[in-house]
């Protein structure tokens, strides 16, 4: 089987159409087997405002009740999954949008009610992705296009994070082929100097992210990403990268972004 | 290759919870390779009012202008298709919910402008369904099941009549193993009453048909359904048949519906 790249994209590209198209114009020219990770972006929040549903935060997750669900799953599910798809099947790119509930490819467990109760959050782990329908998929020449919603065994959709979903899908395929996984997000990459663009650290070691953080360089949001790409390449997946959507190939070559060691 | 059963059902069954899950019930456990379509239904039309977008309609047929579009793609790709896909699959079945835009299964035109524009409304061929791609999946075991969109070689989603993607797709499959087709409605089959449930015809032949419409027996809105269901047994459907979606069963061994010959 060939390399396998996954790659997540999140909603500051997806919120602004011309980025969009640039970044999926780079991405289908991504060589080998590819996925593509999506988050969700302001447009559901919008959607949900239009409709009189008002977002709900608790320590600034956003709760998920029922009627979020459903502008999740119209929103993730159909209206962006489907965009993506569209144009990347008119680039010539055999796409296939999928969400966890199709061909069971992502089976998930509603997040257990401690201190807060997330509503309809979805709990993934790489030992439940369907691994070998998605190699089925990539080997009939599809490109998984994969919405940030999973299911549970009631038949319950579930609103799951996308970086999570990225992760944990590509721990599950580092059991079966290559895979190199890629974050992009606003950045240019990990910086060195918060204020500084041009600050990107090209590679991070387990040890230089503990100094890192020791001496506060690294900042809350990035810590967790961070910590879920050491975990993947624990997991056996071969290279993970962080970087700019717009830099997709320079990423690819490591002639940009951050790569995790 | 096993007998493949289409099942095309309408807003009736998706708009009432407790009939679409006993319907879906009866649905899994239908033999052989299966595929089911789905149509729109009044949520669409409930979100688009909630959204401020006034359902327009020429003659009858509704316009899909870019804000209709977007409300489509996202009520029928995304919360009806997605909320059938993992009802299926809590029930046992493996489903996987498609547009056309996904894998490339069924490309489209956008209906061209004569009289009326449609807006973004496509026509589809039989031609044109993407079988060999349609014949992988089942062959993994999977039930797709569509929903009422298509796309067009420019990457935009186009709304598509659910009836006609049935018929489309149990005509290109026809070519490729044994196809029955069933739409089930809001009647329990063609009717030589219209008053009265019970008068259900059994059977219609070509012959029978030119004399019920001679006859006026058969009114407006089963007239084109019966032409699409003798066009599709011309094509090389086994067999069509019309009925109630409560009487999946029946309507499969012949005990309901109607049969068109």
């Amino acid at each position: 089987m060939q390399q396998l790249t996954i790659v997540k994209i999140g909603g500051n590209i997806i919120d602004d159409e011309a980025r969009l198209t640039s970044f999926l114009k780079d991405f289908v020219s991504v060589r080998g087997h590819k996925i593509l990770v999506h988050g969700g972006g302001k447009v559901a929040t919008e959607i949900g405002i239009r409709l009189g549903i008002e977002p709900q935060y608790v320590n600034g997750r956003r709760i998920t009740d029922a009627a979020t669900l459903e502008v999740v799953t119209m929103v993730y599910g159909g209206l962006i999954n489907k965009r993506i798809t569209a144009q990347l099947q008119s680039l010539g790119c055999n796409a296939i949008g999928l969400t966890g509930a199709d061909a069971n490819i992502m089976p998930a467990v509603k997040r257990p009610v401690k201190d807060v109760d997330y509503g309809y959050v979805g709990d993934i782990s790489s030992d439940h992705v369907n691994g070998v329908m998605l190699k089925t998929f990539l080997e009939a020449g599809l490109v998984p296009v994969l919405a940030p919603l999973t299911y549970d065994a009631d038949g319950t959709m579930l609103n799951t994070n996308a970086d999570t979903i990225a992760q944990e899908v590509a721990k599950r395929l580092a059991g079966i082929t290559t895979v190199q996984l890629i974050y992009c997000f606003e950045k240019k990459g990990v910086l060195a100097d918060a204020g500084d663009d041009t600050s990107v650290i090209n590679g991070i070691t387990t040890a230089d992210f503990e100094m890192l953080k020791a001496d506060g360089i690294i900042s809350d949001g990035m810590i967790p990403k961070l910590e879920n790409a050491f975990a993947a390449i624990d997991a056996g997946v071969i290279k993970v990268s962080i970087g700019h959507a717009a830099d997709l190939h320079d990423i690819i070559s490591g002639a940009a972004g951050t790569s995790i060691l």
